[in-house]
Parts: structure tokens; sequence; C-alpha cells
């Protein structure tokens, strides 16, 4: 960890900026594999599995079998852990629910919006060594709540030809049916354009490596939504005297292990609780299986001295971090300042995997300094919202006068006389 | 108007398509521009003006005298009358704002959100023949609303090195200060990338030419984010014999004259009435002044026939119109199954006009099937949404454990550390 002690304010543009990374350009290998989807359909993803995954696929679909034993394979411990989280953060998600709210904003003009979930949606799960059955429910609860139609989970299977059974049980706990063995770019155009198997949708969810990133991205040309713009993983903590040094150290741990582009961020507002943090965290290294990484990690992190927790907030501001711990006392004091981060952590029991896990929250959030801009994946992730709006005949008369000086004004004047009609026909009847 | 009478399921992908267009490839051009604007900033925001707007500014700022002069050309009837529209847009829009509800999902987890506006907006208004004053209000009062910190508007000179007096006004009547003369790829590129006048902005909205389409899109590549993708504006009307035929027509109209690209359809349920519709289409046409731009984008658009209104209603989800006028009685029973669309109408005297100028609701909406996936902007699209979380010792004793038995099979064993961590140390205090 690379550490500062009250840089100056001129130096903050460098110490906020993250990594550049150099990005390979992958456009060229997804039209190609999006090419060959579009015209072999299902025998394209039967191949390109082979290629990429090494196994020669019989059929795509999960078969209820596979699902069944799955069930078998997950502990009794772990699946009540599953429903816990599960449970959690189907009420977060539902008490984002929108009532609808006429609104007569002139008299005889009703406006209001109503939700409805998007009919056919994607969930792309990766696969590699960790089993990310926790995005499963992150992306397949609140698409449930949403009342999407159609969700399409696609997911690689392994060498085998399998997938993680906690994957599986989590889908079939959450009432997901159409799971999918098909993964990276392939995945992606599958649910672009559809093939005999795979259902075209029309959003699509969830991380993935550079090949998906830059597939999801492509995918957006082609009339299909996003989540959101792709990044690594990436906290920053804001600690002072009040924090728990082992606690702030594990937290900026369990961040760093996910990867060796993870980006990490340490601000106190003294030097001896830096350092007590630092000791910490050499200590707990010491002890993972995903050391290395870690460590790795670390070394394009940051540890920052400010003058207090203001500052530090500011900085954060600046940062815009995919998750926030204040890791203080007075952590809630500070709330009001927050302005751009994706999720944000109070105090000392509040740690990053509560929120990546089991309190509620989604952990789908902007990274790469997005959380300027986006939002985490919510309820209304899943949703579009239509506006209606209901005009009697004294609403168009209120009104009506307005549109046709605003139209004309505009020199649209079928726009106008749509209006004037109406008004003539009023006044001829009155 | 291509006419069809009761056509066969197995038509309805063809007569839901919408006109493919040569999408010229304009990449190159933006990028050009792009990177003048990064190296040479406001010097190539005058030279740009000079060559596509005819025009050599001495300011890109629109000067207070400016704004005072136009105040002076706008007639006291249209003052009002925009004051009229901002107040219902104002009273819709404030309705959306969310309140916070802090959700315990587990005893001692407390999980809620919290809105922010985005603090840099960018707000285009395209120049040319209409002065899109009322784009001005749908996209201004939201951001203010939101508490959007900075609002840039742009909007390109005419040859006199002028804007509107209208959109001046507008702009000025509600509180945006910062109005520069530029258009076209070059006031994307200046939202993007920053200029010594002109600041770099979080997110960028406003309808334009192809030109400003493809660099708001490639300005996605510089991490900002953009409205919705763009194309040409489109109303569905659905009419059965309790339906006005002129009113219709003039629908119909007031869509078509918008431009050569845009779509009309109109759905029946009989042929009388569409004939009827017909004929008021004709002979209201004769008068208009952009005839010939609206006779030519009837003849790309169809009037169909079907069997029922709810058949109607399930041609709208497939085509997913971004204008849908229900023009009938009982067009209230048929909202629960309308499932895409941006903006709807119900009855003879909600009109179009009605959403584009005054009623309220916003006009920035989804067009080209994108109602199936986006929303029409409203308030959220100017602010993120944060999630905040406090676990008490409680909390995290009673979700500790389900997080660390998740995270040890999700292989990740510093995310299960934080947690615990925290729990030895509770219960070595109990």
């Amino acid at each position: 960890m690379q550490t500062y002690i009250n840089p100056k304010l001129s130096d903050w543009s460098t110490l906020t900026s993250r990594p550049t990374k150099e990005v390979q350009d992958l456009q060229k290998i997804v039209f190609d594999v999006f090419g060959k989807i579009q015209t072999e359909k299902d025998q394209a993803l039967f191949n390109f599995t082979e290629q990429f995954d090494q196994v020669r696929l019989t059929s795509l679909k999960v078969s209820l079998e596979e699902i069944e034993e799955a069930k078998l394979l997950i502990s009794e411990d772990l699946k009540q852990a599953i429903k816990l989280a599960a449970s959690n953060i189907e009420r977060f998600h539902s008490a984002q629910r929108e009532e609808i709210k006429v609104i007569e904003t002139t008299k005889g003009v009703n406006c209001w919006r109503e939700s409805r979930g998007i009919e056919n949606v994607g969930i792309y799960i990766p696969g590699g060594t960790a089993p990310l059955f926790s995005t499963t429910l992150m992306l397949g609860i609140p698409a449930k709540l949403a009342g999407c139609e159609n969700i399409i989970l696609c997911t690689p299977p392994n060498a085998a030809g399998k997938i993680h059974p906690a994957i599986l049980y989590t889908a079939n706990l959450i009432g997901i049916e159409k799971i999918y063995k098909v993964g990276g770019i392939q995945a992606i155009g599958a649910l672009t354009f559809g093939t005999e198997t795979i259902q075209k949708v029309d959003k699509i969810f969830g991380p993935g490596n550079q090949y998906v990133t830059a597939a999801k991205q492509v995918a957006q040309n082609f009339g299909v939504a996003i989540d959101m713009p792709a990044g690594p993983s990436e906290v920053l903590v804001i600690a002072d005297e009040t924090s728990v040094p082992k606690y702030v150290a594990a937290d900026l741990l369990s961040q760093a292990e996910h990867g060796i582009d993870s980006q990490v961020i340490l601000l106190t507002t003294n030097e001896q609780t830096l350092n007590e943090i630092i000791v910490e965290i050499n200590t707990q290294l010491e002890v993972l299986p995903r050391k290395e990484l870690a460590a790795k990690a670390l070394e394009n992190s940051r540890g920052i001295v400010l003058n207090s927790i203001e500052e530090c907030v500011a900085f954060s501001n600046i940062y815009a971090p995919e998750h926030l711990i204040l890791a203080c006392e007075t952590a809630e004091e500070y709330i009001p300042k927050i302005i751009n981060a994706g999720s944000v952590f109070l105090g000392n029991y509040s740690c990053e995997s509560a929120g990546d896990y089991a309190s509620g929250t989604n952990h789908t959030l902007p990274t790469n300094g997005y959380a300027k801009n986006y939002s985490g994946v919510s309820l209304d992730s899943f949703i579009k919202k239509i506006t209606f709006q209901k005009l009697s005949s004294e609403g168009i008369q209120n009104i009506g006068p307005a549109i046709e000086l605003m139209a004309e004004a505009e020199e649209l004047f079928a726009h106008k006389n749509a209006v004037t009609l109406r008004l003539q026909d009023l006044s001829s009847k009155a």
C-alpha cells in the first residue's frame, strides 16, 4: 500500500485516479462470434462451448434431474444461509415498488406513471473458481419482483459439462426455470439474437470477464439494454481513532482478494490509525488462501491521511467508490455530504461482506467512477415506467390555449391543430 | 398510408417492424472532432462553429444582455403559456421524489436508499427551424428538481451568432445560467471532455440530428452517461367507433409533420373508422405548412384493422410505440394490458400535443422499440440512488453466520474473515 500524509489538494486528482488499463480491443472477436450465432444459432453455441469451455454438450438447457441432483449436493446449513439472504434481498427490493400517484397538474389534466416489468431479461453468471450464486440472488430476485415474464439465466459449464450446484440450487429456489449452459461472448450473443433454444431478451444483466464486458457493450448496438458499464471492484474506507483496525484491515482485504485489478483506498484522519491498519493487513494477509492475489491488489492501493472526516468524504466524492465504508462511530453525521458512491456501509459492524451477501441491498454496483452517473441495480433496473395522461374536456380547455401558442412558436402547426379542433368543438357545444 | 384488413398473425412481425435506415457511419467524423476538442478546447469550438454554423463567434457563453434582449422579444401570451407548462411539468416531476424508507431486513440490519442529483449534467437543445424551447423545459426542470449542481445548456447559434429568444427566455425562467452557443458533435465533445469555458459533465441529455446522436453514443466510451438511444419520433393510435375521426387524423398528422422519417401507425377495430380517418387526414393535410413533409411520412405509415381493442393493444405491445393514443371511450379498461409504450394518452381529449408541451409529463421518450427496455426521462434520469446500511452488533450476529457460510462456498475467505473477526469479538464480550 502506497501511503500519503496530508497530500496537497493539487495532488487529489492523481490520488483519486484509477490505474489505467490497456483495454484490449475485443470488438472484432465479439463481432465474429455474434455473426456465427446469428447464422448458426444453437449449433454455434455448441461449437463455441467446445472451443472455449472444453466440453461438447448434448443439451444447452439444464435439466430437472440436474437441478434435483444439485439440491442433494448443497448442505442444509448453506441452504438456510441462502434462504436468509434471499429473504432480506426480497424484503429490501420489494419496498422499492412504487405506488401509483395520480397528479392533477391542472384541473382536468390527470397524469401518472405505472411500472411494468421488462418482459425478457437475461442474467449472466460467470463461471470460474468462485461460483457466484450470490449474484444469482441479486439479479434474480428483483427480476421476479418486477414481474419480468421471461428470465433467462446463462452460465458456463465446467469441463464435465456441469454447472456448480449452488448456482442451480439458488436459481431454482427463486423460481428461475430457464437455465442454460453457455458462457462468455456466446452467451451474450445468444441473449442478444436468440437461437432455437435460447430466447432473445430486452436487457442483459450480470458481471463477467473482459470478453463478457465487451460483448455486452457491443450488444447495445443491436437494441439490447444492459445493466451498467463494468469495471474492477473497489472499496474506499474512511477510518479514524474510533475505528477497529483489524475490522478495517479485513474489509480492505475482502476487496483486495477479488483480483489483482481490485482497488482499495484507505483514508484516515491520523497517521497512527493508518499504521495500525497496515500492521493488521500484513498479519491477516499471511493466512489468506488468495494471499498472492490480494497482495498484488494492495500494491496498487493507497493509504492517505487527511485533515478531517469531512475532507475524507470530499475526497471520496471525487473518487466515487463502488463501496464506501465509514468505519467510524460518527458515520451517520456525514450521510448528507456523501454525493457519489454505489453503496455505503456505516459504522464498525457494517462490513462490505454484509452487503455482498445477505443484508438485503444489491451488490451489483457502479465501479470505475460510474457512481457519479449511475445507480446500482435495484427493482428499477428491471422495470420501465410508462407515463399515462387523461384530459377531460375541461382539462383540454384549461391547457389547450397554452399548447396552441407553444406549438405555433415552435412552428409545428399540426400539433396546434390537434388542440384547435377539440377546442372548437367544445366551444360550439357550450 | 398503407392499409391492411385483419392481417394474419404471421404478418404481425413485418407490420410491427420499423423502416430500416442506412445508418451512415459517422464514428470517424465524431472521433476527429472529439480529438480536436481534447487538444484545442475552446479554439476548436470556435473553429467548428465557423465551419458548421457559418458564424465566427467572439464568445461561447450567452451574455446577460442577450438574455434580457430575449425577454423583450417574447410575447406576454407566450410567456404565460410557457409558465403554465413549466408549472405543470414541475408539479408532475416533483411528485417523483422518493421518500427515504428505512427497511429493517433482519433485526439490527437497517438498509435504505437516498437520492442524490447527478452533479454535472449537459442539456443539448437542437437548433434548426423549430426552436425547441419545450425540450428546455422537459430537461431543465427535472434537472433543477433533482438538485444537479451544474446544468450546462448547449445549443447551436444561427448565422448571426444568436440563439432563438424562446430558448433563452425559457432557460432563464427555470434558472439555467450556463448557456453556450455550440451545437452538433462539437457541443457533445465539449460536454464530454470540458474546455476552458465549458465544464465537463457526467451525463448528457437531449435530442439531435444523426451527428449529435452518433456523438452521444461515442461519448459513452469516455465515461459519460446519456439519457437514452435516439430514433425518429412515432405514434400509434388505437381507434374504434367511439373515436372522433378528425381528432385522430390531427394526432396522426402532428406526428407526421416532425419529419419524413416519423412513423405513424393507426389501428382500428373496423374498416369504416379507418376510412373516415383517412378521409380526414387528406382534408387536414391540404392546409398544413409542413404538408410535403407530413405526406412523405404518411407514405411509410400503416392503417390496420384488427378484431378487437385487445388485439390492437397486443399489436402495440409488440411495436412498443413512443406515444400510444387510445382514442376510444373505454380507453382506461385497457391500461393493465399495456406493457410496452413510452407515454400513453387516454380518450378523445388527450392529444399527443398535450404531453408534448404542457400536461406535465415528459416528452423525452424511448423511440425505435426501446419502450421495451427503457423509460422516458423523469426525475430518476437526473439522480443516482445510493444504498446505505447500518448493522448493529445484534445485526451482524443475526446475519453473520449466513455470510460466513456463503462466502466460504464462494471461496472468498477474506469476505468470511471480515465477519468472523467481528463475531469473535462480540461472543468474547458476551
